[in-house]
């Protein structure tokens, strides 16, 4: 193709006549790179690597002593779990001390994948239908028994796992994808369908959910809906509040809301789902949804880019924004630390040699991959010309983009390597975005708290995330979870963000883990109106307690 | 340009090995098109004809005299008149019997533009700022006086005209852009800014504001948020739902609710400001909006085709969607009864020869307009080959781009040169959208009601809308409103609507027009569900009341 090596041709002139760049020997043209053969297992085995340090799970009430079984809760009698089993059957319970199947074990709904809160439930429904929903939220709210709205259960603040008690509502049983209308791509499916499930059989019909994320394989669209998840094409695709046109909910006294509209536009009267939207199962259990789904891109790109400071970064954002505009789905930020940690764990190479302090992760999707290919290496050209960026790489198949991705993707399992993560998910206008990670880093250095002893608790303070977002992962690793770090932590993050204006929860939501920090990105007023709302739905507050605001 | 002489030679081998189409003479190179020199002005001409016909306005008290004013609502006294006075100052009051200078009059603030609603405010108020809004609702409140907030007066169903005598809250005064992200895109202004005023300060900043419609030279931009307007790029754009990020507003105790964020992400909580977005004025007035702005497209093409039937039309959307894919802002129908019915009131000369049973406007927006073209050109050479488009015509400049968009956007104005228009705005499944037009019309004809005499009620049946969205405007063009007529329209256009699960409002709202027929898009759960909302909001009831639900 004429593009393809009208762009090796400009490389090879970006060498000669590179600007100042700390690095000139790392601009080589991107098709040299060897690639790993070992690319699709990388996350699997960042996930082992994870995982393998054995680690006693606290439970959640003794992490946090200060929070308090709420008395007016009813404790769980013979007769309850017996209403709940005449009405499920026994196959869609798990109940604590009498099924004990190795699959059905109840543990593994008592806590989550982080391995960082652990409940006490002692039953698990798992309903079949919205009608079942209704007859067990209305018979727990009548007597007062605590529930939580669990999906696939990979959220990282909390959310979807018990603190005391509280009965579990397993949703993994409504999993069916109801329907999908190939001329307008209106997918209606069971909250509990898993998002990798919905979009593998979109794929087969040309269209794409817009939403994905790492978690894909197991998370659950209506966890997603109730957590509002942004996720990796949120630049391309818009969020969640405007991409789902209907939803079908349970409201603690059983009402059954049937808002399941596939219309793209229905302006009577308020839009209420909206509020199911991000409200984290604290007002009722989304049972169904209805969202509207693009076509699927013929033609996806990825380039890896290495950049020497924050502010080229940037540059290197506003000129993809201006060139790459309607083709760009995604643009990843990603530190050299986290690099390097996810390096230690895998031990892969990495697509770029030399290291820079900044990589970028820049995907295109379009409909004409020969249009595309021109935009993205034209992009390349200038921005290398410019000095913008030192190094990159354009992925050539299907399987080095998994690869690239896997950069990107697995930096959160890798960091649970040693033991903990400290993870805040934080929105901070873009120029500043950078800076909390270095002011973090000069804290915890000062106070002496990072190292490569095996007595350091900190591992290393990374930052990564969706610049296209202005969404910033800042992480802190460690080998064991220290009160001490905590304490140069909190709230000192919060209040950096709160004067930025920031959020001080992006895309993960409040949980368990924020509810105690909405204060910095909220005002009282704001607080006050959301608790109007928290009453209004759930006035005997059974739903998701002890979380959210 | 190569790709501009292959698209010719393409239309050319269309005419010769042309499909069945009813009209092969028609089929010709577009650029041969003479294009009418007054394009600038076919609107404004078209406005010019359509309210030359000048007609007694009935109160909207006496067309609907079911409606009964509310007697919990005080009566304005000279007491209140002063508060209002002193706080805002003289100027900011139009006071009936007082103020009575030519511009100031108080008619305007009590009628709408189509002349179909007439209120009997005796006061407007016009707040400067959101405090202001604040004491002027806290009052109303505390002394049970019913307001209607108003924007840029410019919608279709009543919403911003008072009934009895509310006291009008324009907003008109309100009208700065507080400010601009140059990275971001994120605008932040006063809720009273006309939405063309902003899109041209975006304009010359390279961005583009995401919501385009008609009336956009004088509706305000919280008018826009407050009935969550669709309009004509949402296929592209997406609702503003997914795109406002911010709001501020004042609930009727003077609450002023500060949720203006500029972040694309932030799931800190509810998402409040939603029930805000087509809440329209109902629980509270929106002040100021932060709202997401893409990239203003380099390149802009429309295209504007003639097809032989609906099934044809339904090919060609489905063709776009796949071919234009990420460049298509734009996929409007008209019937051939709209476009004759343009053509009587303005005149001008048809952009295709020869009659269709549908046109389509197809716009695309991108980056890159040597790429654009050569997927257009692409997509047109297919339609025409395949015989799904029997001619068509592709802008060559930016004034036949507005010329060709004039016979679209100048639909609702000459509809209303006979004399009243009928309007519905319906999303209805699209196979079957335009059904609702040929059933409606073989109706109406069966009674009697259509012809070209001066005796004959109805001019015409129309249909045109939003294909991209399932967004059909069906419109009865009358020389009078006709007893007779209405009760061949109504219910049978909200019961054909209901059957197929459609809205009977898609984007136009509810206002005082569709208050009664919620409950053909609405179940009795979710109308309930909305009036708990209103009354959370709005206890005493003083927020534009006799509308809504």
């Amino acid at each position: 193709m004429a593009t393809r090596s009208r762009f090796a041709l400009a490389l090879r002139r970006a060498r000669i006549c590179a600007p100042q760049s700390s690095r000139p020997a790392a601009l080589r043209p991107l098709t040299q790179l060897r690639w790993q053969s070992t690319a699709n297992t990388d996350n699997e085995a960042a996930a082992k690597a994870a995982t393998s340090t054995s680690k006693e799970i606290k439970f959640t009430s003794e992490t946090y002593p200060e929070i308090k079984r709420d008395p007016r809760y009813a404790q769980l009698t013979e007769e309850h779990v017996k209403f709940f089993t005449d009405l499920l059957g026994e196959g869609s319970a798990v109940i604590d001390g009498v099924t004990k199947d190795a699959t059905d074990d109840i543990e593994p709904f008592n806590g989550d994948w982080m391995r960082k809160y652990k409940g006490h439930t002692k039953l698990v429904l798992k309903p079949g239908s919205t009608e079942e929903v209704s007859k067990v939220l209305k018979y727990c709210n009548d007597h007062m028994l605590a529930v939580v709205p669990q999906g696939g259960n990979s959220g990282l603040v909390g959310g979807s796992v018990p603190v005391f008690d509280e009965i579990v509502i397993n949703m993994s049983r409504m999993n069916e994808i109801r329907s999908f209308d190939e001329v307008s791509g209106t997918l209606v499916v069971d909250a509990g369908c898993i998002l990798e499930v919905a979009d593998n059989y979109l794929k087969e019909k040309g269209y794409i959910f817009p939403l994905d994320l790492g978690a894909k394989g197991s998370c659950h669209i209506g966890g997603n809906v109730a957590t509002n998840a942004g996720g990796l094409r949120l630049l391309r695709y818009g969020s969640l509040h405007g991409n789902v046109l209907g939803i079908e909910a349970v409201l603690p006294d059983g009402t059954i809301v049937d808002d399941l509209s596939k219309l793209r536009k229905n302006n009577t009267g308020y839009d209420l789902k909206q509020l199911f939207i991000g409200g984290e199962g604290t007002i009722g259990i989304i049972t169904g949804v209805s969202i509207l789904c693009p076509q699927r891109s013929n033609a996806v790109n990825v380039a890896f880019l290495g950049l020497e400071s924050f502010e080229k970064v940037q540059q290197a954002f506003r000129e993809a924004k201006g060139q790459l505009s309607e083709i760009l789905s995604a643009f990843e930020l990603m530190d050299s630390y986290s690099q390097d940690l996810v390096h230690r764990v895998t031990k892969n190479k990495h697509p770029l040699e030399g290291e820079h302090p900044f990589y970028c992760l820049i995907e295109t999707s379009g409909s004409n991959s020969e249009h595309d290919n021109e935009k993205l290496e034209k992009f390349l050209e200038y921005v290398m010309e410019k000095g913008i960026v030192a190094d990159g790489v354009l992925a050539q198949d299907a399987t080095q983009i998994k690869s690239l991705w896997g950069w990107r993707e697995g930096i959160p399992e890798c960091l649970g390597h040693w033991g903990g993560v400290y993870k805040y998910d934080l929105s901070i206008p873009i120029s500043e975005l950078y800076s909390l990670v270095e002011d973090t880093r000069e804290k915890i250095t000062k106070a002496g708290l990072i190292g490569d002893g095996d007595k350091d608790p900190v591992v290393g303070v990374v930052g990564y995330g969706h610049m296209g977002d202005s969404n910033l992962h800042l992480n802190v690793a460690t080998r064991t979870f220290d009160k001490r770090v905590e304490k140069e932590l909190e709230p000192f993050v919060y209040e950096w963000v709160s004067k930025r204006n920031g959020s001080i929860s992006a895309e993960h939501g409040l949980g368990l883990a924020k509810k105690n920090y909405i204060g910095y990105s909220r005002s009282e007023t704001m607080i006050k109106l959301m608790k109007q709302i928290k009453n209004l739905y759930d006035p005997n507050g059974i739903m998701n307690p002890y979380k959210y605001i």
